[in-house]
């Protein structure tokens, strides 16, 4: 099922929350963006996504339409089913340079030479349509070269792993407005996958100079109204990551590990 | 082509150093470890590195005899063939926790039911054969929950991405006894894809207790003699990843992104 974010007669931002059936693995959400007849999807996803999310695409363009696949980084939930893509479409992947040496490791031999578009750790705009994608830096958070999306049109930051929260596929789909009582998954996914209150602080200073009318992480809901504030001064004080780790965490193991 | 690390009557350490063509993504090791007939693959790789490393394996062992695939993280580098080694033997997957639910989206639907094992933070000793492979806390080197592997019997240190040098993969088959000068790539890699100072001191720490043969990164040579305390103290003072980030780094993008 795919929930329109916004939509005008020219622009559509199309979320897919549901797609990873919950039993199996973490669920994930991906997005179609299209202006003008163009599009680009944002964080695909993994072999599990690829047959709906291509389905539902035809929709609203033709394949050969399909401008760009937009990577925060590298990771399985994000781009596993790149091969896919490569295959189905003439699309061409952007992603983190440190990363575009990194994502043919997911395709067979030959199936993205020319085909990986290197973003410079800086960002950039990338146009499509009539408007443009912003490639914001969002390094180390978690990954080391990671880039979150936001639509000028929309006025949408899609976050990738900032604001996750761990539900259902159903859940997902519904926009939290107010933080508290906090999602599930959402302060023990940021302690551990964030990487440090420095970077997390630099990060709040850059998007608070966004107007933003919704923030959409790549794991849960969708994040607007006062919950968005809420978040932002929230993350601001978060100590996460590295802060967190001492020489306890790092110790030569003695234990066995019990199989499952 | 295979190289034999170490090799007795019972153990053997099998390293694989070309099976990526050098113009199409990273190179990449892999390893596959035997004692007394059973066996264990290391960071096994991409879609561009089954076919030799699954026949290669059948010279030692019968692939029913292959227990585990350890994958130090969930990059593609590392596992993105997972969904053909789970179609291809019997084998358990032994990640991180952080990454247990994220390895499935590697997979076609129903592949990892009940052959996923989840190391936790404080990392364990994994049985097989007749010894053990110690799964060693790397976390934030780079990825956030990240593990070595440390063999007891021939006391090499598998350390996924701390010592990486970017090779070709005929040149990374040369071990290196002499940091210096420094390969191709490994001050300029450390310095991007490693988190912070703060954790290599806490790495060095630990590491130092270990009786160590040789260090065997996942890219580029294996490291050996006096290289291994050039290594150690490099690192124990290379400030990297987000201790050279500051708010240069985290702004909105202006420019336009030029496709290559």
């Amino acid at each position: 099922m795919s929930i329109e974010l916004y939509k005008t007669a020219t622009h559509a931002c199309v979320m897919f929350t549901n797609l990873v059936p919950d039993e199996e693995a973490v669920q994930a959400n991906q997005f179609l963006i299209v202006d003008h007849g163009e599009a680009v999807i944002l964080d695909p996803g993994g072999n599990m996504t690829y047959n709906e999310l291509s389905l539902t695409m035809r929709k609203y363009i033709a394949p050969n339409k399909l401008d760009y696949i937009l990577a925060s980084h590298a990771d399985p939930d994000i781009i596993a089913s790149l091969d896919r893509w490569m295959t189905g479409t003439q699309a061409k992947l952007v992603i983190s340079a440190l990363w575009a040496r990194f994502a043919p490791h997911f395709c067979k031999l030959g199936k993205t030479d020319n085909r990986v578009i290197a973003i410079p750790d800086e960002g950039a705009r990338l146009p499509y349509g009539k408007t443009s994608m912003w490639l914001i830096p969002a390094h180390f958070m978690h990954a080391e070269g990671n880039f979150q999306f936001y639509d000028p049109e929309s006025r949408i930051l899609f976050s990738g792993d900032l604001g996750v929260s761990l539900l259902s596929g159903t859940d997902a789909a519904h926009v939290i407005t107010d933080l508290y009582p906090m999602p599930n998954g959402m302060e023990a996914f940021h302690r551990r996958y964030m990487v440090s209150n420095k970077i997390l602080k630099l990060w709040v200073r850059m998007v608070r100079q966004l107007d933003i009318s919704m923030i959409v992480p790549q794991h849960g809901s969708p994040i607007a109204g006062k919950a968005i504030g809420q978040l932002l001064d929230w993350l601001d004080n978060l100590a996460c990551g590295i802060d967190v780790m001492g020489p306890g965490q790092y110790q030569l193991p003695v234990a066995e590990l019990r199989a499952a």
